[in-house]
C-alpha cells in the first residue's frame, strides 16, 4: 500500500450495477464534498465489469473501466476494495484474496454473507483489516453499525425486522387498497420492486438471508440462511388482511431473531399479525424498519429506504469512510466473532396463532373443529363464523400455544371431512 | 496509563445519579456478560459523588465512592472517564483536565456541549483521544454515531426530532384524550416525566440544546444553544390540537436542523403541524424519534427511549465500549471539527402556518382580518369560522409565506378592534 498521508485513499470498486454505478457516481460528482465534510479524499481507482464496452449512465475518469476484477484485488495501487457484485462467486474468492492482500473491504452481499459469513470475518480477523457490510441489510438504514458498535454492551432479546420491500409493498398495497395479492404483486412489478420471478422475494428467501445476517451480528450467532425457518406470504388473501384490520392488527412479513433466557437463539421469517399500535405497523409501501429490544435500552426502531441504488450506496460510502478512517489512524474496526449458539426448533416456538378455514355450513361442524383444537391443547382465545352461502369461515385466534401442537391440529383438521379449504396460519407477534 | 492489554479498561464514573446510577449497575452486575459479547473488560474503577455516606440502591464495590471527582480525573490507574454530573461547571473542567490526562472521555451533558462543545472537541482533537456524548441527545437511540460515521459522507439536508419525551407525552394525551394542556402536564409532573417548575421543558430550552448539538454533528456547524430559535408548547390549545386533527394533522414539538443550497444553516424549535401520515406523526407518548433526509440515503428515522437511566445509560455503554477499543487497538475516533456557518435569521424562513384568533362576530370582520393578511402578501389556503357566542374563531392555514410578513399580519391583526385574541400561531412542516 502506498504512503497516503497526503493522497487520497484509492478505493477499487467490483461490479457497476444499480449500486456500484451510484456509488461511482456519488464518487465521482460529490468527491470535494466528501472531503469536505470528513477530511477524508476518496479517489475512484478502478471499476471492474463484466463487459467495458456497455455504455454507462455515470461519467467515469478514463481507462477506470476493467474486466479483471482479479487485477483489482491484488492491485498495491488500491486501498480499499468495495464488492457490490452479488452472489457467492467469483464474490468470495476476490474479497478473501483482497483480504489477504490487506485491503479493507466493503460489501452489500447478503447472499455471501447469510452463507459463508464465518469464513470471511474469520479471514478479516486474521488479517487485521476491516470487512464492513452495513448496505447488505436494510439498504441505507443505519443498523450493522448501531447493532456492533452503540449496542455492543446490550443484551439484545429481539430483533423484529421489515426487511424486504417488495413484500412490505404488496402488503401495504392489500392493506389500504383491498388489493388481491396478485394484483399488487404485478404493480409492485410494474414498479421494477419485483422481479419477473418474485420468488426470493415473497418467499421470504431475501429476508431469511438478512434474518441470518441479524442473528449474526446481534447475538454472534454463527447462523447461516439454511437455519433459517421461512414461511412467504403468497398465500395471504383479501380476507386475512380484512379479518386482521377489523382485530386492530395489520399483516406484516418479519425477520424475527429472538435469543431466550438459556442462550438459544431462534431464526425465523415469516408473515405476522402485529397490533396496529405496533411502531412497526406504520411502516409502508417499500420502506425497511428494523425494531430492537434490549434489556437496558428498551425499545428502539430504525426506519428508513431499504433498498434502491442511491440508499444502499450511502450505506457503502459510510463503510468506506469508515475503513479509510481506519487507514489513516492505523486503528482496525472490530470484526465480528460468531461462536455456536444452539437454533431452536420451530416446533418448540410458543407464540398466539391466528387461523382461517372453511368448512361445509352444518350442524356438528364447529364442535368437530374446535374438538381438534382441544385435543392438542390449542385454546382458542377468540372465533368468528362467517357464512359464505353453502360454506362457512371460521377464523381463530388462539392462546399461546405451541408450534408442535398447533400444527397437529391443522394436521388433524385436514383430516375432518367438513373442512374444505385451510387457509393462512398467521402467527401474532408484538403484544405485550 | 497502566499497561491494558491484559487488564481490563479501567472506568472512572462522575455523577452516581439516575444515569450514573444505571451505568454502575450495568458494569457490575452484567460486567462479565458485557466481556462475553464485546472481549473488552470494563472495570468500575472510582465513583465521585457529592455525599459519599448517601445510601445507593446499587449495592458497590467497597471503597469505590469518592467525593474527589478532580483525583478521578488524574489518577493514573483510570483509563477512561464518565461526566454524568450534569451542568457546565464543574464538568467543564474535570471534562478538559481528563483530556489532557489523556484520558479518553464519555458525556451525556448536554447542556455541556450545547454551550461549550467546540472548546472540548477542539480540545479532545490536540489530545488525541475520544469525546463521545451518543448519550446527551435522544438517549439510548443510536444516534450521534450513525450522524457521525455511518452519515459522515451523506448530504443531509434536514433533521426533525421529537427530542423531548415530556412534551411529547403531554401532547399525546391532549390529541387522543382530549386532555388539556394543564392536565396533561400535571400527570406528567405525577409520572416523574416532567419536574415541579416544567420550564426547561415546556418551554422547549432543552430540546433547543439538543437541536445545537444535531447540528454539530449533522452540519459541522459551529452552533451553540442560543443560537437556537426557540418556542414551546404552553400556549397550545384543546381547541388547535382538535383542528389539526380534522386537517389531517397532528401537533408536535420539533426541533429542526436544515441547511440550504447556499449552506446556510437554520435551527429551530417551535410546536409544528404534521401531516398525520408523517413517521414522526405516529411517535407516541414519552418516546424520541429524530428523522433525517439526506440527498442519497433519501428518508431515515430513528426511534426509541429518549431519557431515562437504564436507556441512557446503555448508550454511554457503547461509548465506553468504543473508547475501550480505540485504547486497546490504539485507534482514535474522529473528532468533529466545527465551522463557522451562517445561521439563517428566522425572519428568513418560509413556511405554510396555521393561524388561530378569536373575534368579534359582527359583520366586515372577515374582511378586515383576510385584508391584514393580504397586505403583507400572505396568501390563505384554507379558512374556517366557527361561533362562539357573541364571538368567533377564525382558523387559518396559508399558502408558503415569510416569517417575517406572518409576524408583521400578526402585529397589524392585535391592533383590529375586532380581534380579541390572537392563539397559537403553528408552522406546518413534513409534507411534501
Amino acid at each position: 500500500m502506498r504512503d497516503g498521508a497526503r493522497e487520497g485513499i484509492r478505493v477499487g470498486v467490483l461490479g457497476c450495477g444499480n449500486v456500484g454505478g451510484a456509488l461511482v457516481e456519488l464518487l465521482v460528482r460529490d468527491g470535494a464534498g466528501i472531503e469536505d465534510r470528513t477530511g477524508l479524499r476518496l479517489e475512484l481507482g478502478r471499476v471492474a465489469v463484466r463487459n467495458t464496452a456497455r455504455e454507462r449512465t455515470v461519467d467515469l475518469p478514463e481507462g477506470c473501466l476493467t474486466a479483471d476484477a482479479q487485477g483489482i484485488v491484488v492491485d498495491p495501487d488500491i486501498d480499499v476494495v468495495v464488492e457490490v457484485i452479488g452472489g457467492i462467486e467469483p464474490a468470495r474468492t476476490l474479497i478473501l484474496d483482497a483480504l489477504k492482500a490487506g485491503k479493507p473491504v466493503v460489501t452489500a452481499n447478503k447472499e455471501l454473507l447469510a452463507n459463508v459469513g464465518a469464513e470471511l470475518f474469520q479471514a478479516a480477523g486474521s488479517a487485521g483489516v476491516d470487512l464492513l457490510f452495513e448496505a447488505s441489510v436494510a439498504g441505507g438504514i443505519p443498523l450493522i453499525r448501531p447493532l456492533r458498535e452503540s449496542l455492543a454492551g446490550e443484551r439484545i432479546t429481539r430483533v423484529l425486522g421489515i426487511v424486504n420491500g417488495t413484500t412490505n409493498y404488496i402488503l401495504t398495497r392489500m392493506s389500504e387498497e383491498g388489493a388481491s395479492y396478485q394484483d399488487a404483486l404485478a404493480d409492485a412489478q410494474g414498479l421494477g420492486y419485483a422481479e419477473r420471478d418474485p420468488t426470493a422475494d415473497v418467499e421470504g428467501f431475501d429476508a431469511g438471508a438478512k434474518a441470518a445476517i441479524i442473528a449474526s451480528v446481534a447475538f454472534g450467532a454463527r447462523v447461516v440462511a439454511g437455519d433459517v425457518y421461512r414461511e412467504g406470504i403468497s398465500a395471504i388473501t383479501s380476507a386475512d388482511i380484512a379479518y386482521a384490520k377489523r382485530m386492530g392488527y395489520v399483516i406484516k412479513l418479519l425477520a424475527i431473531v429472538e435469543r431466550d433466557q438459556g442462550g438459544d437463539v431462534a431464526v425465523r421469517v415469516h408473515p405476522v399479525m402485529l397490533p396496529d399500535t405496533h411502531p412497526l405497523a406504520s411502516v409502508r409501501d417499500s420502506f425497511n424498519a428494523v425494531f430492537i429490544e434490549g434489556e437496558a435500552v428498551g425499545q428502539l426502531m430504525l426506519y428508513g429506504r431499504g433498498a434502491g441504488g442511491m440508499p444502499t450506496a450511502s450505506a457503502v460510502l459510510g463503510d468506506l469512510l469508515d475503513a479509510a478512517h481506519n487507514l489513516r489512524s492505523g486503528g482496525a474496526g472490530r470484526s465480528p466473532v460468531l461462536h455456536e449458539v444452539p437454533v431452536r426448533r420451530m416446533e418448540d416456538l410458543r407464540c398466539e396463532y391466528y387461523l382461517n378455514i372453511e368448512v361445509a355450513d352444518r350442524p356438528g361442524v364447529l364442535a368437530a373443529v374446535a374438538g381438534v383444537f382441544g385435543e392438542h391443547s390449542v385454546s382458542i382465545r377468540s372465533m368468528e363464523q362467517e357464512g359464505l352461502g353453502q360454506e362457512a369461515r371460521l377464523v381463530f385466534i388462539t392462546h399461546l400455544a405451541r408450534e408442535r401442537d398447533m400444527q397437529a391440529t391443522l394436521h388433524d383438521l385436514r383430516r375432518l371431512d367438513a373442512v374444505d379449504r385451510i387457509g393462512s396460519l398467521i402467527r401474532v407477534v408484538g403484544g405485550s
